[in-house]
């Protein structure tokens, strides 16, 4: 679990003024690295905050994303999920149980010549293990 | 380019009314693989249909996107873009043009044991030839 005074940081660092409720999204977001939507995060949120809203999650995951601070995904075209996990990873998305798992990114071959790379993102979709069990 | 009874047969099989607009936009989206935003294809269709409405090419894009006929993209973080291209390709996003082109998939190595890959999504941000040429 990252440190109240580590998050504070980072949201100064990222020009974002750090309220009660941002600071409670943002140690949410550090908490459950479940890729959470902003439905997530709210629920998770409201019996200790009643007083948040969904907007305000929202403008705060927003904030955080245009920062640079966290990843929003959309693996299943449906719904957003945010990602605080900044070390390199991919992910798993399985179209049974919805949950992401991240995985280790593999070697991967150069793009072609004159393309200059910064990131790259790489998904699977498909059944986890866990579901694959459950099936057979 | 496709025929247009390809693109009504297409639409058939999805479960989706071939209405005049309809077809309008799927042959906007097979002849233009720029991976076109809602607005792209609204602001594209307009001059030929001018009772073209945004939700109708969002709510058509959405019900091929439902069928698996499309993909969405978000590779900015920001804007939802539509690939008609469904031969394996990865996409590389140029963060100085906004374009998006398409590549070669790699061979890439296997996902950790249990888990069953159906589909495999690659991207990459970075900055293309021809704004990398412009910048030196």
């Amino acid at each position: 679990m990252k440190q109240l005074s580590d998050l504070k940081t980072m949201l100064a660092d990222a020009g974002i003024k750090p309220s009660h409720q941002r600071l409670a999204v943002v140690r949410f977001l550090a908490d459950n690295l479940i890729h959470p939507t902003v439905d997530d995060i709210y629920t998770g949120l409201l019996p200790e905050y009643p007083t948040m809203s969904r907007t305000t999650v929202y403008n705060t995951v927003r904030l955080l994303e245009k920062a640079h601070k966290l990843e929003a995904l959309t693996l299943d075209g449906e719904s957003t999920r945010y990602d605080f996990n900044t070390s390199p990873h991919s992910h798993f998305f399985c179209t049974l149980c919805n949950r992401v798992t991240d995985l280790p990114v593999p070697d991967l071959p150069d793009a072609p010549d004159g393309f200059k790379v910064k990131a790259v993102h790489l998904s699977y979709k498909g059944i986890c293990p866990e579901c694959a069990a459950n099936q057979s």
